[in-house]
């Protein structure tokens, strides 16, 4: 009965763990399941994501398991269910049953601390406090997120090297996230009506994530006030002038992540200034999808949308200058901070807990300009990669209304022109994109965006 | 446009605050809201919930806060937002803004250190194992889940006084938890067809609660294999002959828990043998609901159900004997293992993380008999606690295979009897009662539960 083994297969998983053991110069890989986290008391835990490292190298939750990567020895380190188990939790397999499965010797926890002894280690650090705590008193130093022990660079490299090209198991998880995620964006449109809560929509999205038995890839985003970029409340009425912004992806089995982002109007209908902001933002999105290809340096994609959103910008009287110049300036910044995406994996941001050592190439490092400052990743593209594309435009109080942005403006914003788009708070629009010998394939390109697409599909549901 | 004070009013929190300090012995308490917990990296944190106690005493989760109370002195020690936090969360309340709305004083955080300077303190562990860390190096001693060292029992002991015995603001959350969750059970009943899956139940609960902006008070149990009893996976098709047990309930605004449970036939018609268990679990659900009231002792409310159950299953054929011997041997235990419930309040086993300290009236410990060893609670009831009542029959394959029960049943068990009933693998019902003086209010007593009311409603949307 226990569902562990539904969908498992171990050659993908077997093959990973091969990979990476060349890459580990001798050393021994330790890599965490993760514990779970407490809500609010100890028994009462958050549903349980196992480390995004080790769902990669072995494909199953196994809680506070560790693994140990040993030249061609796989070997993983279990703790044993407690006895009263089956009464509470139902039979689960023993560890002989896991050891078949997934063709790794299996070996109780308590031996873990010996199997180590005098060995050299690369370990990465484990999502949850309690399991970063282990790490460090077995291995005698800390092991903190963020920080890499010389001794840890060999796994962690190898980790970036393998997940940053999907194979075919992991671009099937990720086609399985985009289709769930086009089902649910599809439902969310069709249910929305002016008078309805922001929660109201978030609820159609699970009625389609959680009937697929998934969870989301990441705290979803439904709201009205998509200026507020990490917006994660839903208690706002959605009324007939407001765009509805909603990011929210699920997490297909095995853990891997769709994230995409839609805006439409909550009447169905986008008023002309609504309209002309999301087309400049539409544009932006193709030409980045467009620059995405083999070879491709992934800042060179993020400014491919600074510049149509610049353009755009500036054929609406918005701004003023030349497009290429303002984006030089930063001063598109000041409508789209944020960078146009990240790589996508098992994690929604990929590797962030690797840091940019997962997103930026040797050599390269974050600019300091406000705006750049915040892209995620720059690398050079290659086959099996796999982005998000989701540049937007955003009128931020904090921003629009800060001296130090006025002055970066310096005269190249229309102020009075701009009001005219005071019902446009923040547009975002994102897919997810596979990057193919071909060029590219987005992975989820069924879900609507033109406006027609969204005017025909929004409040359609019978 | 911040969603903090929504509802929020300041009075019921100070009242708390005055009557906890009372009963502080001179020590200041020091309550944590704890921190968030990430999922599968740093910036990915589960859904924030604030500790019960901080909840409790300030009703606002405020990540990362910590209440000092000391005599009338009222203090929150808050960290600042960073600088660009108004970019990617939108404008939040400052210091200043909390202490005029809650009537505390707000301290930057970096001063908690100074201010419990010298001071005896008293403390409750935080939920998560960042903020215990902060506490245990604030306070110069190991701050752990479940032991309190002799300076904290003021504090643990004051709140248990304060929290086992509702105010009116915490039964009117209580009252919201208990609709929410009445709709919820309603909505899942309504939608139930042969064919689907757990998980579909399971998004109907959803299309409730998360519309209603509101979380779970606890993982939900949506399954046709009730006989394991905390199944939090929904994999599983419903078939026909099915009996479905649906352990859910919402977390109000606040934090207060809802905790219901019921289990009704696929179909929308109980076969005769689920029937007749059926109506035996109701007979002692009922029977402990009649047992609530000022003064009982909730033992006795346990055994009520232990008994009931029990005559039923002589009635049935299944148990030979005396009714009362069993129950004193332990015998209905193989059939209902757990205890008849536990406090229920802003968790949904409320003051779990303060241990039978909590839960055992002074004196009192924990049976060692198989069964009552897991009862919860045994106190006297006063006016305004509020419990669960929740018997159930299981068929659980590990207690009825294991030698020692066997043993234990010594002949008083038909197995071929109960072969008959190979159809009812578990069933459990459950609501949410409060004492009063009149006795106890059913708070959760919309919900069908009669055989005649679940199977009018299963399966009936148009």
């Amino acid at each position: 009965m226990s569902a562990l083994f539904e969908g498992y297969e171990a050659a993908p998983f077997k093959a990973r763990r091969d990979r990476l053991s060349k890459r580990l110069d001798g050393a021994l890989a330790l890599v965490p399941a993760g514990g779970t986290s407490s809500r609010n008391f100890l028994a009462q835990a958050y549903p349980y994501r196992a480390s995004s490292h080790f769902l990669y190298l072995v494909g199953l939750p196994l809680i506070d398991g560790m693994l140990v990567v040993d030249g061609d020895e796989h070997t993983l380190f279990l703790p044993k269910a407690p006895d009263d188990d089956a009464l509470w939790h139902g039979a689960q397999p023993g560890h002989q049953e896991i050891a078949e499965r997934t063709g790794c010797r299996v070996v109780h926890i308590n031996r873990l601390a010996d199997a180590l002894g005098g060995q050299r280690v690369a370990t990465v650090p484990a999502p949850d406090p309690i399991t970063r705590a282990r790490q460090s008193a077995l291995l005698g130093r800390e092991v903190t997120p963020g920080r890499f022990d010389e001794a840890d660079l060999p796994l962690v490299d190898g980790l970036i090297a393998l997940r940053s090209v999907h194979d075919e198991a992991a671009i099937g998880g990720l086609r399985r996230a985009a289709a769930v995620t086009t089902a649910a964006h599809l439902a969310a449109m069709s249910v929305t009506r002016p008078g309805m809560r922001e929660a109201d929509v978030r609820a159609a999205f699970d009625g389609i994530v959680v009937a697929e038995n998934l969870e989301y890839a990441y705290g979803p985003i439904v709201t009205v006030h998509g200026e507020v970029l990490h917006n994660s409340a839903h208690g706002n009425r959605i009324d007939k002038g407001d765009l509805l912004l909603a990011d929210v992806g699920a997490e297909a089995e095995g853990g891997w992540a769709g994230d995409v982002t839609r805006t439409w109007p909550v009447s169905g209908k986008f008023s002309t200034t609504q309209r002309e902001f999301y087309e400049v933002v539409l544009a932006a999105e193709e030409a980045s999808i467009e620059a995405v290809k083999p070879g491709a340096r992934y800042r060179d994609v993020h400014l491919a949308s600074c510049r149509a959103l610049a353009a755009g910008l500036v054929d609406l009287g918005v701004l003023t200058g030349d497009p290429a110049e303002l984006v030089a300036d930063g001063v598109h910044a000041l409508f789209f901070p944020h960078g146009v995406g990240h790589l996508l994996g098992l994690d929604v941001h990929d590797m962030e807990d690797l840091g940019d050592r997962a997103g930026y190439a040797p050599g390269r490092k974050r600019a300091e300009q406000f705006g750049l400052s915040y892209l995620r990743l720059d690398r050079d593209l290659e086959v099996g990669m796999a982005v998000t594309i989701e540049p937007g435009l955003y009128q931020v109080p904090a921003i629009l209304e800060a001296p130090r942005f006025r002055e970066l403006a310096k005269g190249r914003v229309n102020w009075e022109r701009l009001r005219d788009f005071a019902d446009v708070r923040g547009i975002r629009i994102e897919d997810d994109v596979l990057v193919t010998d071909a060029g590219r394939e987005v992975l989820t390109a069924e879900i609507p965006k033109t406006i027609d697409a969204l005017e025909a599909i929004v409040g359609s549901r019978a």
